[in-house]
Formats: C-alpha cells, sequence, structure tokens
C-alpha cells in the first residue's frame, strides 16, 4: 500500500499531518507514504523513516488561490505533485487536508475520472444519533448536476459503503423535501425514476430532518443542496453547542452543574465529530482520492489514512469500473 | 382589522387555535375574528363572544390530502372558507396551521397573487444566537425557482423586515456554497447579478454555516434549498437536544447536574423555537397568509395573529405591490 500525501495542506500542518501519518506507519502493516512538502518543516515531526519518503517542495497551493488556477499553474505545488504520483502509478491514493477546489481541480485534471463517470462527487461520512454514520454525496463538487450523475452517485456511494463501511445491502435515500414518490424539483423527480432502475437498494425520498436519525445509510443530493446541508448541520450544531455554553455560564448552579457533565459533554461533540470517519473521498476518480477535513488534528489524519487503505484493499474504484461497464453494456443490450 | 382563521388546521386543533384567538381579542385592540370549522368544538374553548363570529363547516382538508386536489374539491373545508372570505373582502388576513401545500394552494387559485408577483415564497424568521432573527425565503413554495423569482423575494422580505421586524435597511444575503462572488450553480449566479441591481441591500453570499449566527437579516433561496436548510436545522436542532438528554441520564451525576440547568436548558430551547416570530409568510399574495407551524400552541397562534395584524397595519402587500409596479415601470421608461 503507497500513500502520498500533501504535508501542506490544512489548518494544522504540517505538524498534525506528518504525526498522523507516524501514527499510521506505526499501526497500519505494509504501509508506504510519501510526504509531499517543506521537508526541513516535515522532519521536526518526524520520528520514524522506516516505510517514510519525502518529496521536497517549498510551493504550496493556499485556501485563497483560486482552484483551477491555481492547480494549472503552480505545478510544482505539494498537492499537485501528490496528485502526480497517484497519475503516475507511484502512489495507489492521496490525502489533502487543503483547498477543496483544487484537490477536486487535481483530482479531475491530474489523477482522471473513471470511464463512464461524468461528474467526481464529494462524499464524507457524517454522524447519525446512533452512532452508524451515513454518507452523503454530492456535497460540491458538482453544483449543476443532472439526473444521471446523480444516480451514479449512488452506485458509487452503494459500493462504498458496501466495501469499506462494511453495510451490506444499504438503503439508499434521494434528499428531497418530503417523503412521498412524486416531491421535489425537477431534478429530484428524474432522479427519482433512475434510482429506481439502479442496481441499488432505494428507499425513496428521505427528508433533511431524518438524516441524521439514520434515515438512509446513503443520502443522494446535487452538490448545492448537499452543500447547503453539510454545512447547516454544522452551523446549527456550533451554534447550540455556543448557546449551551452561555447557558451553563449564566450562574454559579448552571456552573457547578457544567463542571459535572463536563467530560459527558465532550463525548457529544466527539460524537458529531465527522473525522472520525476519516474524510471526504473524492468519489469517481480513477484512483482513491481523499479529501481530509481542513481543520484536521493527527488523529482525523490518521483516520483519513485508514479510509485509503480500505479504500485501496478493497478494489473500491475497480469495483466502480466494472459496475459502470456492466450497465453500459447491458444498455448496449437492450439496444 | 378582521382575520379569518382556520380553526381545524394543526396537531392540536381546534383548543390551541381557539385559544389563541382567545388571547389576541383580550389583547389586541380593534381586533375582529372569524374562526371556520366545527362550531360544537370550537365552542369548547370560546371564553368571549365579543368580535368574534364563527363559520360552521365539517368538512376538512388534512395532512394526508393532495393540496391541489383538496382545495379544489373540498370547497368546504375549513381552510377554503378562510381563503374566500379574504377573496370576497369580508377579511384583511387569513391563517392556517394546517396542511401547507393546501394553504399555499388556496392562497395561489383563491386569494390571489400581487400582479407582478410570478412565485409566492415561504417565508419563516429563524432564531439567531443574538435572538434577532432572520428572514428565510422561499422555503419551499416554488422548488423550481428561477433568477428573476430570487429577485422578488428579496425585495418582498426586506419590505417586511423593514415594516413588521423594524429592521431599517436590512441586509439581505443569496444562500451560495461560498461566501465569494460568483459561487454557486447557475441559479445563484444568474440570481447574484438581479439581487445586486434591485432596490434592496444585497451583501453577497452568505453559507449556511453563519446563517444562525445573523449573517443576514433577509437570507434569499429557492424553496428546494430553503426546504433542505429549514429541516436540517430542524433536525439537528432536535438530534442534540436528544442527544443532550442522553448524555444527562448516563449517571446519578449527571442526572442531578441536569435537575440543576433544568430550566435554563428549557430556555435554550425556547430561543431555538421560532413559533416566537410568529408564523411563516407567504408573500407575493393579495392579502396576507400566515402559515403557522403544525404543532402550534396557544401561543404560536397568538404570536401568528399579532404577525398578521402587524402585516396588515404596516401595509406590506400594498408597499410589495407599488414597488414591483415602480420596477417596472422604470424598466418600461429604459426601454
Amino acid at each position: 500500500m503507497r500513500l502520498a500525501i500533501d504535508a501542506m495542506g490544512g489548518d494544522h500542518a504540517p505538524k498534525e499531518i506528518v504525526l498522523g501519518a507516524m501514527d499510521a506507519l506505526a499501526q497500519i502493516e505494509n504501509l508506504q507514504i510519501t510526504l509531499f512538502g517543506d521537508e526541513k518543516k516535515i522532519k521536526q515531526y518526524v520520528s520514524n523513516h522506516t516505510n517514510l519518503e519525502i518529496v521536497h517542495t517549498t510551493e504550496r497551493i493556499t485556501g485563497e488561490d483560486e482552484p483551477v488556477r491555481a492547480v494549472k499553474r503552480k505545478k510544482n505545488a505539494s498537492l499537485v505533485l501528490m496528485a502526480q504520483a497517484v497519475k503516475d502509478n507511484k502512489a495507489d491514493a492521496c490525502i489533502s487536508a487543503g483547498n477543496t477546489g483544487a484537490l477536486m481541480s487535481a483530482g479531475l485534471f491530474v489523477v482522471g475520472r473513471i470511464p463512464g463517470i461524468d461528474r467526481p462527487a464529494l462524499s464524507p461520512t457524517l454522524p447519525t444519533i446512533d452512532g452508524k454514520g451515513f454518507l452523503m454525496l454530492d456535497v460540491g463538487a458538482n453544483v449543476d448536476a443532472k439526473p444521471h450523475h446523480l444516480m451514479q452517485y449512488a452506485i458509487m456511494g452503494s459500493i462504498y459503503t458496501q466495501k469499506v463501511r462494511s453495510i451490506s445491502n444499504p438503503t439508499v435515500g434521494l434528499l428531497n423535501v418530503g417523503t412521498e414518490d412524486g416531491k421535489g424539483n425537477d431534478l429530484a423527480k428524474k432522479a427519482f425514476v433512475l434510482l429506481q432502475e439502479a442496481p441499488i437498494n432505494f428507499i425513496g425520498n428521505v427528508e433533511a430532518r431524518d438524516i441524521l436519525n439514520g434515515a438512509a445509510d446513503v443520502v443522494i443530493t446535487d452538490g448545492f443542496s448537499g452543500n447547503i446541508a453539510l454545512k447547516t448541520i454544522e452551523g446549527t450544531a456550533e451554534t447550540m453547542f455556543s448557546m449551551l455554553k452561555g447557558t451553563f455560564m449564566t450562574s454559579l448552579k448552571t456552573k457547578l452543574a457544567a463542571g459535572m457533565v463536563k467530560n459527558d459533554l465532550k463525548g457529544l461533540k466527539s460524537k458529531l465529530d465527522y473525522s472520525e470517519y476519516g474524510g471526504a473521498g473524492l468519489f469517481g476518480l480513477s484512483s482513491p482520492v481523499i479529501k481530509a477535513h481542513g481543520s484536521s488534528n493527527r488523529r482525523a489524519v490518521y483516520n483519513a489514512i485508514k479510509q485509503a487503505c480500505h479504500m485501496v484493499e478493497h478494489h473500491v474504484t475497480d469495483t466502480i469500473k466494472e459496475t459502470v461497464e456492466s450497465m453500459e453494456n447491458s444498455k448496449e443490450e437492450e439496444n
């Protein structure tokens, strides 16, 4: 297993990225990691050189860079070199916690798509109340999706959930404004018909209100609505934690109570922390590409590495490729 | 001020509807209320007949009815008779906590649109962390919106916020996947250009993550994304309260702490309770039509009545009408 990792992406790079990589090298067998970035800065945190390679570069893409232009012009940026290593078959998968748009561009233009998949989808696993979690895609790779894109997301999401999350016959729901058949905008109505015919366990429409309760293992939506849903979850949770903090600070009595439940509340916060499930996969590319959260700490990076290893071991990309091919073939046979 | 109220709509009808109306009659001057529904059931909760009329009908639209068909066929349903009273100028505004789709249909087909407004928008006021709240529209009246619909929503939302919520020069933001100009899907990009030219205080794109922090006084979006955002807020808040409850039940210590902050947590819950701001206005109709939340209690009904009174007193509908007319005229002069 050979992983390429952008050591310079994310709010806590390179420190937390390198420490996460160290943890992975210590705990995962047959793992080789190549870190891309400023060698001097990276080396401060390297405690073990076994199975580790560092490719030095000082060029990097920042959060302010315009994604497509940055990938085309900054050919020696750590993120671009990382993607190039996958393209050149020097690595089996790659991970970055950097600029999401730039990673999507590098995925599309450097790593390349799986033949037959029209648009990659950004696919995080989000928490549910029972701790099982669900996969949502797309959350922003493709903001102007067509019905058949959503059908491809459903196939990719099902395969990932089955292979990597070990959920057999995962339920797939279409994010919609109501649960009844026939609901939704033009896109949702047309996607519904295609999802009914796809080789997945489609359970119909699901409402945003129910997804954190585990309404479906895989929630399908277009990149615009998915991004709104994801950021609304984040914003509402943050707002509530901040209000809760305010509530606990109102009096001596509440402060005392806060002290008593402090650890339990931390547990609640970590239940909602989706970096526990790894990063967001960019599904539909010819090798696994993982977007770790920008605020990733050591543990989140370690989880993203584990996730990338699972995707490679369980041949997620090949299975998507084969499924799409066989669908194309059966379509041709029908005609 | 003459209000028509559907006494049979909502989870707690007619009891809470009638009690809310009683409170309003006691506290709001020059108010006349007509309740539509089962007279016998309504009368159980009537404590004061002054300025109250009851129009008896046993027909009603349920939550399971298909909206458009129900409004067309159930001509004597309480919701339809209520809308008809506004149409016939027997009432200045109307309120229902019943089937949202049916209320939208009755608004469109019975009450009728303001000339020049193409699509009405469902417009609730949602809580912010500072207690000020913000108006979001559309949250589901029109799931396939065009750019100029969003521009009209912005004008209607600004007028309402200024007149009824007394916020001068309210900020208007476009719900989008990023804050930078040029972000978004085709609809958002085109709407952005129109919003820049509209007679409003447009502050650009806002992200879903920031709306509960008060990113804008008025948040504009299409009915599909708006519905997803609204229901995601509801679902995330409910999930967190339920997780919080679980956290407090884990041990004797946490149970003790829970007892100490019980009232404060109730306060937190009421901060997030958007029925405090009244119901969701259906903006763009020729008279104020208010959708009270399905779970409305007496207080929520009272708040919705106050809101309807404010809309009538401050001539919100006429101001929208005049603004749209003057925009049409200036467009004609330009040509």
